[in-house]
């Protein structure tokens, strides 16, 4: 999705959960009146400590979260159903609350424009200091911004909409490439892979981003399972760039990078299953037209 | 409803009818940004001609109207089911298209800011010549804040949530209130009339705004249409104030001022029913407090 217009559109008409929060996300939104300013409705969050929540608005550039009177947490169950979701982890600052349950309409208005206020000095802040990137939904999926860019972070939250652009910001350039993992042109014995790290029909997989730990489990057990092993602890392949295939707010599929891992060969066996530890929150792009 | 708040939400939830509708909406209020204006989502119209529509956004006290794209044209189907909707009449300026369909955002943004710009003169010039009234909703439907001006007119858009109330404000004070008419106290051989002023179930009920007649003929016909012409032509009471029983768009039922009324003598028969013509869009008011 390029378009900022239909972006717009679909985020908006998510807000419609709680009392006023249609309101009050529009407020804000108009009062800020900056198309380069990108915003997220209905954003499924990790609290420190592994709590899962939604956050009402969220304004990815300078990670800033707004809840309409309190934020809606997961239970086991719901987080369960939407374990596929594109969870962001919320650390440091906490979310910005608008209380509208007890205050009045004037009051409401002066809550909101005091957050309007603060996002914009953050924005200016970056702007100030040379580190904003202005929202441009034609770019930020596009590996040609990341090869440009010499590399992609977690911190950037970068995401592709297919694997084969994700594959492309490496230097492999397969039209038509569907698989979970590929081999990575450039880099000895490192593949590209494209896991859902969450529990899934075949694979008990999670992720945790606090120790940056993937592990993996193949669930039928017993022979598959060992093979599962096996094959890790035998394939050369020892390191990985990792992708999540997630589905966004708007219910659309993504990879999301999460970093650089290498096997973790003590701790892989038919117990534990395969386990990754997260080495590098940053990797290296390449070209891949000039590698044609 | 007198609370701003409360109002406001239920305006503001009415308005997903259309793509960018609420985003529309919500940007014209916010930019607005000021309490004391009041507004209206899906405002029932009548146009220049009689056709009836839906606008998607209305400001009573400058009579603006504002639709996303096309204007929603009711069928006959559609405005049947509707008959009891609170239409207003539309009535010089065309309504302000705001095209979302073949625009840009930044095309659509600057449209809203001209739409703004407008509004905001229009109130702007009313408060300099002293002509504007705030918006409350405690005042609006008050007996006490119109036998305070004096008077009712249809221009200033009178209605009252309760039969009790329009009472009131003619110094009829009968708490238990709740007939379809009144015999005015003050005024001699005059009625308040609560009239359902379209087709319904037991009367064949119309009402012209343009040429300001009001027809109502008894379903039955026969022997209770004859005394249903008859009454009237022997009753003394050959005047009417006129309040007809709408619901309005968040479905609150409402007695809307539409004139003083009286008998068409002439015309009234057993062809035509009981005529009614609109000899004035003003009536005096009556303090009730002080004929006790």
């Amino acid at each position: 999705m390029f378009d900022k217009k239909e972006y717009i559109k679909r985020q908006i008409a998510k807000t419609n959960k709680k009392d006023y929060e249609n309101y009050v996300v529009t407020r804000i939104i108009h009062l800020i009146d900056d198309l380069e300013i990108k915003f997220v409705t209905q954003q499924y969050v990790k609290r420190p400590g592994g709590k899962r929540a939604l956050a009402d608005l969220y304004f990815p550039q300078i990670h800033y979260f707004v809840e309409v009177d309190e934020m809606q947490h997961l239970s086991n169950e719901d987080a369960d159903k939407k374990r596929d979701a594109d969870f962001v982890s919320m650390v440091g600052k906490e979310p910005e609350r608008i209380d509208v349950a007890t205050t009045s309409i004037e009051e409401i208005h002066n809550r909101i424009d005091q957050v309007v206020a603060e996002i914009k000095a953050l924005i200016q802040k970056e702007r100030d200091n040379n580190t904003f990137e202005p929202w441009d939904p034609a770019k930020e999926m596009n590996p040609l911004t990341w090869i440009e860019k010499g590399h992609v972070s977690v911190k950037d939250n970068v995401a592709f909409r297919i694997t084969v652009d994700a594959c492309k910001a490496f230097g492999l350039d397969y039209l038509g490439f569907q698989q979970a993992q590929a081999k990575h042109p450039h880099e000895e014995n490192t593949g590209i892979w494209f896991p859902k790290l969450y529990d899934n029909k075949e694979w008990a997989n999670s992720f945790d981003e606090t120790t940056g730990v993937i592990r993996s489990s193949c669930k039928k057990g017993g022979e598959q399972q060992k093979n599962h092993v096996e094959n890790r602890l035998s394939d050369p392949i020892k390191r990985r760039l990792i992708f999540a295939r997630v589905k966004d707010n708007l219910g659309d599929v993504k990879y999301r990078f999460r970093g650089v891992f290498e096997l973790d060969i003590e701790n892989t066996n038919y117990e534990n299953g395969v386990v990754w530890n997260r080495v590098s929150e940053v990797a290296k792009t390449y070209d891949y037209r000039s590698s044609n």
